[in-house]
């Protein structure tokens, strides 16, 4: 039996659901301009609630990647509000009409942005992401469930009833956002059997975290899974940038998904890009693995073990190694890529070209840095994560990700022949 | 253990669907235009096939309108024909960018329409669909594995044999296209099962076909499930129109998802249309289940039960009643449709746009009847399935619902800050 709690508060964002959808663009965008300045209102109490998690997260001994991503601070809440204001000024998709088209006999056809309905994240850690979520899903005329880790309680509940306030008092529909506030796993797997409430889950988080979603979920899922990125410095690529991309790939931040993990490098700047590169690398705090030529490059470099390629490390950790052609670039990627973010340094047209097209990721990135795979950085102005699932939505989902389209057609007695 | 020659077509579809994935547009049009040529040069032996299929339904004591959609003709095979030839017309969707934007800091963004790799469809009688399904996903890059029903099985192989010796010949590498020659439903299973080979499956038939690929299936499933759709008449319909749409909408053929199962007459129309509409869909051979008004009009309709609201007939039946107002038809679309088809015939502008907007269905039609949602009505060429999914694709599957879009990403040394 599933807990009547839950299910009256699913059933809440299912009617909420249909008032949303014909919600009026005004007052979805003052709503999320006023939750904007709640949150900076509230930046004191959120702060406190997240120092409340922190001490708990420290008792129970959390990992560090996942701890770094629990921290909030003002810079962080600042970001949250002005990610709500940035989604506030994007013009509104529900209702848009796309793909007009008007048949020979007349029959007047067109595809409409429809809400999907009631969708559920079931993440970890990152409370930013709370706000995130429940502006996107706002914006493009969803309801949402939220369920966070338990790491993250204080501080999600926080700002659950700073967003609710603020939206419900400009005329959003109460039962729009719902943070379920439990511990408890069977909760979660009582959630993911609701199919006729729950229009799609997305989990955000481990690997051990989105089986157990993909396992259980009876609706539709999209998956933000793990990234093992690459950095491939092709023989053509400028040093300099090269060297750049790769520590900021590697260093920038070690706990996100969208870090690279291993680091290719084309044979032939063996000698001109090896020892320039591991001793960057090293100073920026990373531990290379690498094959015999990056051993001998810098005596600090540990040889590599099999299993190192294809490990998400989300540490201060890097797999790297030589290859011997554009083609062998490729078919490592392919091999032990996660299809999330892959990048080129080169300077040969054809070869970035080639690499975009063949390489199947949710973004391929040519000199650029696989950190930049990101629904912020895209202009998507939030993200409710990266799909690496290819239906429907393929690397960071922003509004339009969060709706659908069905077919409006406009007849003037058109019947089938 | 799974069958081992399963196993290895559909990992020759893997292959292949890599090559496929940049196999240029000249190569795959030529191919489709030879594949239309085959079976036209091919139709007797087709016949032939599918008059063997008939054979065995008919001593298997197939049901009728399952029957009907196995029968092939001429007329059918030509149709199946020039539906390749408009796919080959089409424009190639793949390596096509969309939505392109540079941001503030000059960092290029474009998304790149992509193929998603291997397709299943698993469907019953309709030995044209898989004419349709091998064409659609040629155009769009992918290998196809299809698992039509045991009923059609000497037609569809013999399809199968005509359309890839044509494309074969053309230059399309083997492993494109797979018929399961079985009739074992474990084999099926089996198949389910292979999500790291196959990327979506695509179910299209009753609905326990439907539940069986949707419980059992580890890849997205889109499904095409069953339609109950209505007619709804309002108060400002043009009646010569509405009752032409109502007649064309249930019987022009019942045995088809977008055929109508209700309808839904304004009460102030009683006197004025329940005579005439009841009397048209009798002389078209409609048996009438219908609320007292409905009774009242015409002694030859039945008292409706409960249970024929939300019923999928694929039979000349037709429940009908009247409703009080828009809002009321609505309320009984959202309690009893399938989110297929759903029509208004209405002189009332905003009524229509109203029923347009509030109406959750794949298409939803003003003035015309159910029966045009159709991938060749709305110039898509032909239609892998019609969509009750919500994710990724909702109404008629074409060409550009086989494809994803992944993000390609251009930069001059762009890093995180």
């Amino acid at each position: 039996m599933i807990n009547a709690a839950l299910l009256e508060r699913v059933r809440a964002a299912k009617t909420a659901s249909r008032t949303l959808a014909s919600l009026p663009s005004a007052v979805k965008d003052a709503a999320l301009r006023a939750m904007a300045g709640r949150l900076r209102a509230d930046r004191e109490a959120i702060l406190a609630a997240n120092a409340k998690d922190l001490a708990g997260a420290d008792a129970a001994g959390i990992a560090a990647p996942m701890r770094k991503r629990l921290i909030l601070d003002a810079a962080k809440i600042e970001g949250m509000a002005s990610a709500l204001e940035e989604i506030a000024s994007f013009p509104d998709p529900i209702g848009r009409l796309e793909s007009p088209l008007t048949r020979p006999d007349g029959l007047e056809i067109a595809r409409m942005r429809v809400p999907l309905g009631v969708i559920a994240m079931v993440y970890e850690s990152r409370p930013n992401a709370t706000s995130d979520a429940a502006g996107l899903c706002l914006k493009s005329g969803n309801a949402v469930i939220l369920r966070g880790g338990k790491e993250a309680l204080h501080s999600n509940l926080c700002i659950e009833a700073a967003l609710r306030g603020a939206a419900e008092a400009t005329g959003v529909p109460a039962g729009w956002l719902h943070v379920v506030a439990t511990t408890d796993r069977t909760q979660v797997k009582e959630l993911l059997a609701l199919d006729t409430l729950i229009d799609l889950v997305v989990p955000r988080g481990g690997e051990e975290l989105i089986r157990f979603v993909s396992e259980n979920a009876r609706m539709p899922v999209l998956r933000h899974a793990q990234g093992v990125c690459h950095v491939f410095v092709d023989a053509s690529a400028d040093l300099d940038m090269a060297e750049k991309i790769a520590v900021n790939a590697k260093a920038q931040n070690t706990a996100v998904c969208n870090a690279a993990e291993a680091l290719l490098v084309h044979a032939v700047l063996k000698e001109r890009f090896l020892p320039r590169v591991t001793k960057a690398l090293i100073a920026a705090g990373v531990e290379l693995r690498g094959d015999a030529a990056f051993v001998a490059a810098d005596p600090r470099v540990i040889v590599a073990r099999e299993s190192d390629w294809g490990t998400e490390f989300l540490a201060p950790i890097m797999a790297c190694r030589l290859v011997g052609s554009l083609d062998e670039a490729l078919a490592h990627i392919t091999k032990h890529g996660t299809r999330h973010s892959e990048a080129i340094v080169t300077g040969d047209t054809t070869n970035a070209l080639r690499f975009q097209r063949e390489v199947d990721a949710s973004a391929v990135l040519v000199n650029a840095s696989t950190r930049l795979n990101d629904g912020g950085v895209f202009g998507l102005g939030a993200e409710l994560g990266i799909s690496t699932s290819k239906l429907h939505a393929y690397g960071p989902m922003g509004v339009d990700e969060l709706t659908t389209r069905k077919f409006v057609v406009t007849g003037n007695g058109h019947i089938r022949k």
